[in-house]
């Protein structure tokens, strides 16, 4: 038996317990919860099967319920010794993609970010859709690229035309991009034919991931008309290893920003809430950006309850994410687009010019909330490195 | 035993043999494939577990040389007696949703269906986009609303703004449409990294079925810009039961229209080939267009190769189709926004005036292609009526 030991200002302490999915030289894939410096096997240190799968899909689609039991059954555990085999150092485990992922949704609930981009893709018209103030602008993503922290990112090949050039052409991305965001995983599905109510949110939603949804602007920007982006962004969307129980996010809640107009009943929350995540974006290992997750404009109920206000199904594993999120300042802007302005405002990384991502570039995304007692609880980060286009 | 007899000119015949997956009161669901008016149950008639699944996704992931196998062990089994227990009326099953769907993703593929929305909805551009001629536009739909024919299809609710309305209100969909659809599922995945050659797609896709594409226009209309699709098509989508495997489909080849400007090399076919799929839309039983398949701009290996082309990988089961198949008549258009021209001229129906769905309403499209000999191909069919909203 052992105890482990949480020092103090972990950003992975009692008030936190992440789940993930890892794997050990000696185990398959199986889920496991972080506690500071360590990975506890939940199969081994429960006795129940549901936990020695290769996702938490089976785990979460046994309800809100559950969720609360293990969690508290965890922090029992946790006061004593853990049986020595249930441990494993952080640093010795592989972690994989927690879930399997159902559809993947990305919104684009971040007015600054919502603006900046208008500008630079539409120069001649209003920053702002006219239908954007009024409903969470969505899409659904490529599921099936959604990958893990730590997987490196093969630039991708496609069709680009700038304005200047008469005809597209095939190549590598010239203007390869981030987007840091939150993201959201349904741990309950719900029937089609029946939308889950905004005040049901945490019912149906098991906990937070940190993504970072690639993205090839020069692709985006000449496919993208009239029905939205594909292949600019299809190509990978990382995500943070360990999940953040909502449960654990009580003491971040923080009221959601006002909105003008009042939206739609479908869209009023008894208790608006959002979550003050505050974010870091390192390029190469220099921050370049601190975009603060608790000024987006729509909030993670709002973006549920307008997903299937039209009757659409949710399963366990739907992933959805906030879209980048960019604060009112330039040090604030969570997409490298916004940052440079369209690559005409270079930044300096570690003393190098950077417009957009170049071979070999690696970019980290990661984020802490306030937990109980002045605690902090950490997300860990979603990393990631450009690799040549092959 | 028992000899299946198939009548001449039945679309199930032995050139055929489309797969499915059926239930019956006494069994689970499990895969079958269609003859005639019998559907034989596949684990019974051949001994192979692989069979005894809810879904398409284990066969179809053992690869094309397997395809050719089981097909060519169909073939001589049917050709004698089959155990009698392995074989049930067509009547008398249930069929369900033949694959797990991965990613579904939707192309945009028909001149015709393109240049009219776009006139449509867009009254002040060009209809085409500057990208429609250069590649295959598509997005990503929602995959967990992938229903089987059959499925009754609710009203969809949502906001809708009319042009003419000053702000959005909340109600169910004024304008429900559908999209008559070719959809093509994958039986092989590839990896991430690895675009799949415009020649290999016969190697990757396992078979074809009919898609309808529920839309609600209004909602679509107001929601689109600048990210696409969403809540106005992912409450459902409906596919037809039976997977008519590419193998069958030797004799429909044809070749594909002209392209102009020349594609991109990536996206050039050494032999390109488009598929001769006569289609029937019937609106409560009524005959109301035919759109012919073979008239498609982009051809399948085409959207398949663009998919990839950035590295994205595929996975079993993943589903692209077509977008709505229109030719250049009146009477080709495969959707009601195109055919009532956005409800400026209603169609009649049974004696009724139609412009979009009304409660009750059904809707099947159906669709047959040549196979050897003079046979004829079936598809069978996807079907669904319109509950209202709830």
């Amino acid at each position: 038996m052992t105890r482990i030991s949480i020092p103090e200002g972990s950003p992975f302490g009692l008030s936190n317990l992440p789940y993930g999915v890892f794997s050990t030289p000696g185990t398959a894939p199986r889920v496991g919860v972080r506690v500071a410096d360590s990975v506890v096997d939940l199969a081994a240190a429960l006795g129940d099967d549901v936990f020695a799968r290769p996702s938490l899909n089976a785990f979460m689609a046994q309800g809100h319920g559950r969720w609360v039991e293990v969690r508290e059954r965890l922090l029992g555990l946790l006061a004593g010794d853990v049986p020595e085999p249930a441990v494993h150092p952080a640093g010795a485990v592989r972690t994989h993609l927690p879930v399997e992922v159902g559809d993947y949704v990305d919104f684009y609930a971040s007015e600054h970010h919502a603006s900046n981009v208008g500008r630079l893709f539409r120069p001649d018209s209003a920053p702002l859709m006219p239908n954007w103030k009024h409903l969470p602008v969505g899409y659904h993503g490529r599921a099936g690229t959604v990958v893990v922290s730590g997987t490196d990112i093969v630039r991708p090949s496609g069709q680009r035309k700038a304005p200047s050039e008469a005809a597209p052409s095939y190549g590598p991305s010239r203007r390869l991009d981030i987007e840091a965001e939150v993201g959201f995983i349904v741990g309950t599905g719900s029937p089609l034919g029946s939308p889950v109510s905004v005040d049901d949110f945490a019912e149906r939603v098991f906990g937070v991931v940190l993504v970072n949804d690639w993205s090839a602007r020069d692709i985006q920007a000449w496919e993208y008309v009239p029905l939205g982006p594909f292949l600019g962004k299809s190509f990978a969307t990382s995500i943070s290893p360990w999940v953040v129980p909502l449960l654990a996010l009580e003491d971040a809640r923080v009221a959601t920003p006002p909105q003008d107009p009042e939206p739609l009943p479908y869209l009023r929350e008894k208790n608006p809430w959002a979550l003050d995540l505050d974010m870091v974006v390192e390029w190469n290992g220099q921050v370049v950006s601190r975009p603060p997750y608790r000024d987006m404009y729509w909030s993670p109920a709002q973006m549920l309850a307008h997903m299937t206000v039209n009757g659409a199904s949710t399963r366990t594993g739907d992933l959805f994410a906030s879209g980048t999120v960019s604060g009112p300042a330039k040090d604030q802007r969570g997409a490298f687009l916004e940052l440079t302005w369209g690559g005409k405002e270079p930044v300096e990384v570690n003393g190098e010019t950077r417009t957009f991502l170049e071979d070999g570039d690696e970019v980290t995304v990661s984020a802490t909330a306030p937990g109980p007692s002045g605690t902090r609880i950490g997300f860990g980060e979603v990393r990631g490195r450009v690799l040549p286009a092959v």
